[in-house]
């Protein structure tokens, strides 16, 4: 079963290039991949936030964060 | 046809984790991944110094740098 990603972003230039990059590609058979908005689902800042989330784009999969590149600091998006 | 996407890192446990969550899990029909270990395969180096690389892991794919979190410098594999 595929495993779930939360590709975590804010639309900024850079997040939509890691979008397009990354959550686009991976493959479906091992990730169903979740992407958030988190200039438009203020609601989710908190869960990103638990979860380790310092930036956008950030992937968090099985707990983990995987911050790529730097497109803005989550305190930014409150 | 897929495009290459170069994979570099170190064989550090940050390197490792990106490579299995990332590199292996990237659908063979958007990218064709070469995965560079830079410890090992020093002359390289310069070629990931030239399209940006600061530290490992980091993808270069089309020019472009995916830092993705920190697991060594570039500087510490020479």
């Amino acid at each position: 079963m595929a495993e779930k990603a939360v590709f975590d972003h804010a639309g900024c230039v850079v997040c939509v290039d890691a979008e397009r990059r990354f959550a686009a590609a991976l493959d479906s058979k091992f990730y169903d991949v979740d992407v958030v908005h988190l200039g438009e689902d203020k609601a989710r800042i908190a869960e990103a936030e638990a979860a380790g989330v310092k930036s956008v784009p950030a992937f968090v999969i099985d707990g983990n964060v995987y911050h790529i590149n730097h497109g803005a600091d989550l305190s930014a998006l409150r």
